[in-house]
């Protein structure tokens, strides 16, 4: 018989999304066999800190104030997709789990994190990181399907 | 311990090219585990017999004869590709493989194919179908990736 790969690090991209939730759980039925020794590894991309300039000191504390409440809203947010994330993976057995989460563009990010991370395949869902940004920067998914350097699943509902 | 799928039905669309080859490559060796009941379906797509009009008597009869020739050449070519894939799949044990081949533009006869099929997961290579079609038409990957009713698995080299 050939050679057939024994370990394999798995990413996949997690979001608020339930896009990307049926995807993991796809992904976990399907790709990640319980048997073998792969490593499932979470990548999740909070968006970059807005940059505000200060026309006056009022504006300036506002800002100061207004940023750390977001900076609070995006950990918690993090947290609560990793959270939810954890609901979907505890039900399968022997899964090695890691957790990432990066700061920035999410199509750069991933792609940068696919190649420090050594992954072997990319998962995704279709349709992430919100509507507007989709409109406005392209859809993650296509971007990583082109760009990323390893195999990427994408997994649509 | 979730639930997970015992069988799946993989398709994997091949072409001429050596994209599509090392994505078989890679789809055995990390998708289709050959311990379990998976099923790896090869799906070549020959492009559509060109249309003549013939003005004249002679170019008719030339038209006939040249649709014949092309059609044969068609199905030398299914039939190599399908044989460069049987060198491949024949290193793997116990991985059962069916054969379909249609006709008409890859992208459409993919995504239809796939739901016929019941396919669990589509795999392909990209930059597939050739340089010029490529460019007139976009990329049949791009397109099924999008478009196809089940994840699809873009493996690039």
């Amino acid at each position: 018989m050939a050679d057939v790969a024994e370990e394999k690090r798995i990413v996949v991209a997690v979001d608020e999304g339930d896009e990307s939730m049926y995807a993991l759980t796809w992904c976990l039925k399907n790709f990640v066999s319980p048997n073998t020794e792969n490593t499932l590894i979470l990548v999740y991309v909070r968006p970059p800190p807005p940059v505000y300039t200060s026309l006056d000191g009022t504006g300036y504390l506002f800002a100061e104030d207004m940023m750390a409440t977001m900076q609070k809203y995006s950990e918690d947010l993090a947290e609560s997709v990793m959270e939810r994330a954890k609901r979907i993976y505890q039900d399968f057995d022997n899964v090695k789990v890691e957790k990432k989460v990066g700061s920035g563009d999410a199509r750069d990010v991933i792609c940068e994190m696919v190649v420090k991370l050594g992954a072997d395949v990319l998962v995704m869902g279709t349709h992430s990181y919100g509507f507007i940004k989709r409109a406005l920067l392209g859809s993650v998914s296509d971007y990583c399907a082109k760009n990323a350097k390893c195999p990427v699943l994408i997994v649509k509902r």
